[in-house]
């Protein structure tokens, strides 16, 4: 990566010409936390968008589906603490009402504002305070790391990334946000992530390549196993570089490709790293799967299994529990050929125990980073998945309960 | 239930001509506890059994596989402790040898006697124990509560049941344990069960009834979502009460299928109170689904949802979490048409939340069994789910870890 680009800081800020803006309107119990923000751009964008596949879609997911039939857009204002779902038509309405709020105040058409909510499903936003809070919003390029904040829900830090990178020979810009914690797994899943770059990119390729970019990176995240009604990914692109709009066949497409794969894949771990009471970040490399959809299929069941969950919470290599996951994820298995590493100790082979060195996985279990390697000996299908441990941390967080 | 049939002592030794008996012979490390139990009839039975579907399959599974192809069997050794599971040839050599010592023990060929092991993945069957404790077990009518308790794992309680009622105006039995814990979930899952019967009933309608019955109860059984590889339940009719043999034209086939399902379903419903770290039960009832494949669909993903789960741990009527869950699970979900409710009282409208009364819900959600009924209102499907809550006890029980 070292020759491709370089990190930068304000993430979602740092591409010439966004802006970013946030304030603390009460929707969170906690008064004077962050839980409304802006980002808009100068300059109408080229939009691409990911959404959830949940039936159960949030009316802010709805607006955005909607709008993104353009493809354009310029701006999206984003609340924590209420995830506007399972409110039908009021709810939509609310969704349309916080897009126009935004427009006035930035003085634009609502429809080149997104919106996004997340929090607490089944409960009306409280118009009210966004009504108050929107035009409160001081607007900077300095303030795209306030913005990777105010979006957050039991994330315990923000998660942000920027990159520059060289396009027809001038610096450019990519930066990143997202927010993750629980109800985290394939595909997406209370995640919100949010894309911004000063390349000038073609829509259908930028979409196809943001499609493929969350195929390998967010949706290959779990926390645990539920899976979100508000999933949002957009990506803004303004063009302000002034290249020549990128398509497949462009020089430099590979460039920006690798750049969008890069942050994405590290918001993505960086979520995992975040999960709800996490106190370890597992990375499961799968290959030799028939194909890549079951080394997929093979590679996220372990991060959605409570079962191996604990055990590693516990630091236990018990790989018959790696195996048993494995095996049931619907992939293809031959429980005489499977062979599973712990960092790099071999622990099975040809779906059995051999004799490893026991300090070896030990230390490789002990660490906040697990590294879990499965070859399934059928065929070159590989895939990586992240995830992390299930802790008393995640049901404290889940079950404790005031009225 | 009260006209058809009532209950009766001794589980699987209930119907006449059955013994069983257990030993401790040090497989599970706490000495003293039992760990290794034999079923036997007296004379030889029809056999009907069904299993893990499961890619990892342990080799007591696959021994059961072929020797059910025969439809007759007389008894079965089980031990817990050792699940005999990513054990290869030897492991399939070694519950081959399991059922050599049960027949010497017994006096029968091998063909007639089934196995089962349950416990950790991955090493193979301590042999000399299993060789040392198979001739000290000692038989009798009596041990069927014993059997039940040599076969649990982390249960904390055994799991059995037997009824009595008449078929062809004569008292006859059906008799059945379970043990379950963790790593359960559709299908079965480290679940095994024994039923036992003295009516004479026809092997392909055997087969049949107990297919039914399982696909209604104990696959609709989760734990933790995790699928175990040992999953096992057979049932052994011997014919000791001179009947015409059952089949579907038989007058009394439908008490049988009554007597049957009730024993599955409550033993169903224990495995799932005694889930691992389990304070509630909870009963999840889906109608008014597409069909019945998507109420099963919808019913168990909240049996294996974590968010809903914590949120049962804590008494919390998060209905949102209910209906994120349910329209996840791939049925077919009209986000503005569903409603919940939590026990008797309604929660959630046409997708959204009315003013209902919080006392109710909230003292609903406070005992150790809570109802959960999701009506989608698209057809007619109906279908049933059990599972227990997401607790500290449950991590434990999974994480703690000594070398």
């Amino acid at each position: 990566m070292a020759e491709l680009f370089h990190e930068i800081d304000h993430c979602v800020t740092a591409p010439q010409g966004f802006r970013a803006g946030t304030t603390a309107c009460g929707i969170k119990s906690d008064a004077g936390i962050k839980d409304l923000a802006i980002l808009v751009s100068d300059v109408p964008c080229t939009v691409a968008g990911v959404f959830t596949t949940h039936n159960l879609r949030a009316a802010p997911v709805l607006l955005c589906q909607e709008r993104l039939q353009d493809g354009q857009g310029q701006a999206v204002v984003v609340n924590s603490g209420n995830a506007n779902c399972a409110t039908g038509e009021q709810g939509l309405h609310n969704a349309y009402r916080m897009t126009e709020l935004a427009a006035t105040k930035l003085g634009l058409a609502p429809e080149l504002i997104f919106c996004s909510s997340t929090g607490i499903i089944g409960r009306q936003l409280p118009m009210k305070k966004l009504e108050a809070g929107i035009p409160q919003i001081e607007l900077s390029p300095e303030y795209g790391d306030a913005f990777a904040e105010a979006i957050m829900t039991t994330d315990t830090r923000p998660k942000r990334l920027a990159l520059e990178f060289e396009i027809e020979g001038q610096a450019v810009r990519l930066g990143g946000v997202t927010k993750g914690a629980g109800m985290i797994r394939p595909n997406m899943a209370t995640m919100l992530s949010y894309l911004t770059t000063d390349v000038a990119v073609e829509r259908a390729w930028l979409q196809q390549e943001l499609r493929d970019a969350v195929n390998d990176s967010y949706n290959m995240v779990s926390v645990d196993g539920d899976m979100s009604t508000n999933d949002t990914c957009l990506i803004f692109a303004n063009g302000l570089a002034g290249n020549t709009p990128l398509n497949a066949q462009h020089p430099d497409a590979e460039t920006f490709r690798q750049a969008l794969r890069y942050i994405t894949r590290y918001l993505a771990r960086e979520m995992a790293r975040d999960g709800e009471g996490a106190t370890k970040l597992q990375t499961i490399y799968v290959r030799g799967a028939r194909d890549k959809a079951d080394a997929v299929l093979a590679a996220r069941s372990l991060t959605r299994s409570p079962l191996w969950q604990c055990a590693l919470a516990g630091g236990d290599p018990n790989w018959g529990r790696i195996a048993a996951a494995a095996g049931s994820s619907g992939c293809e298995f031959d429980q005489n050929a499977f062979d599973i590493f712990i960092g790099e100790t071999q622990i099975a082979a040809k779906g059995m125990a051999i004799d490893y060195d026991q300090d070896q996985a030990h230390a490789a279990m002990a660490g906040d980073e697990v590294l879990i390697t499965i070859d399934l000996h059928l065929g070159n299908g590989e895939a990586t998945a992240w995830g992390c441990d299930l802790t008393h941390g995640y049901i404290d967080e889940n079950s404790l309960y005031t009225r």
